[in-house]
């Protein structure tokens, strides 16, 4: 059995950002040496998350409207008694998801044709790390 | 350790679907050989979830009806600028989740009284594959 | 390769409930042996999710006033005809998601600074279940 562990960082632009990470997972599993198993992917943060969906300009803008309709960014959450201003940050993440786990076979994603994982940034701007853990043969 | 890959393939007569897919899975999880692991369920396409809840038609009418309220199958999605007309089919995926993952213990799905995997077609009458993963010993 | 199974036993005093599971898993994975790998957690039950997210009392009752405002307790679901009265329940774990699937690495939960993982109960004050996984070296 191996096992590989490696933390990707990220500082977004922008507040609200989603970024195609598929081939820095991609080049994990590649220098893991597994050839068959499992690798997770997870931010180690609560206001993101790691989710698998096609690579379209139009439907990720479809993702922010439809995410800001289901938990408005305007409002004023019960969570902001703690001074912070990111309720719905927390909610978009419950949302898209915490994490992913793929398939690795032949030492390679195990993919369908338009499966692409992105890191999902709700609260960005600021320095942020995803994990990346392989397990395999 | 022991590893075991699947695919099933599925073409559904409707758009919606629901299949319970349980018992392949459960032969897969035969076949390999596993005792004691996980399996992962996914679908290979972006506009279907595997997912495990109650084999109720009831319920299956309650998750079409309360889809189609969060992310409505009628709206004009800027996806659809693609020439694509499933919007909602990548929405409804997100809220149902791509993948599930399974504890495998004495050889069989580890598994309370009424769980079931169901694979949810949201953009169906395609030829479409799903992915069963196994790790274990 | 080591595996280790545990089942967690709950019994919330209300009906909905959010429960800090994170030391039982801690526990678990310690008792393990295992350095390096992987542990699933999910309930036995299908009106109840585990899910990671933030620790704080604010954010808890917000989950609460959102999953209400996205399927309300109150309505009279197509499941209800089986003479049950959770609908709702079954939405609200989908929300939240089944199961989570966190990295173990150097013996411990390979967490982020604010990750705390919960049980959400959206049906209780019954015995339930939640099955706990491991599977590494």
């Amino acid at each position: 059995m191996k096992t590989y562990t490696k933390e990707l960082h990220i500082k977004t632009k922008n507040r609200i950002e989603f970024v195609n990470i598929t081939e820095e997972v991609r080049k994990a599993v590649k220098k893991s040496g597994v050839k068959d198993g499992i690798v997770l992917i997870n931010p180690m943060h609560i206001t993101a998350s790691v989710f698998i969906n096609d690579n379209e300009s139009g439907l990720i803008q479809d993702f922010k409207e439809w995410l800001d309709g289901l938990a408005p960014m305007k409002k004023n959450y019960h969570h902001h008694q703690t001074g912070e201003d990111n309720g719905f940050s927390h909610l978009w993440r419950t949302i898209m998801g915490r994490e992913t786990t793929v398939a690795i076979t032949d030492g390679d994603l195990n993919f369908g044709t338009w499966e692409t994982i992105f890191y999902g940034e709700f609260d960005g701007q600021r320095d942020k790390r995803i994990l990346v853990k392989i397990i395999g043969e």
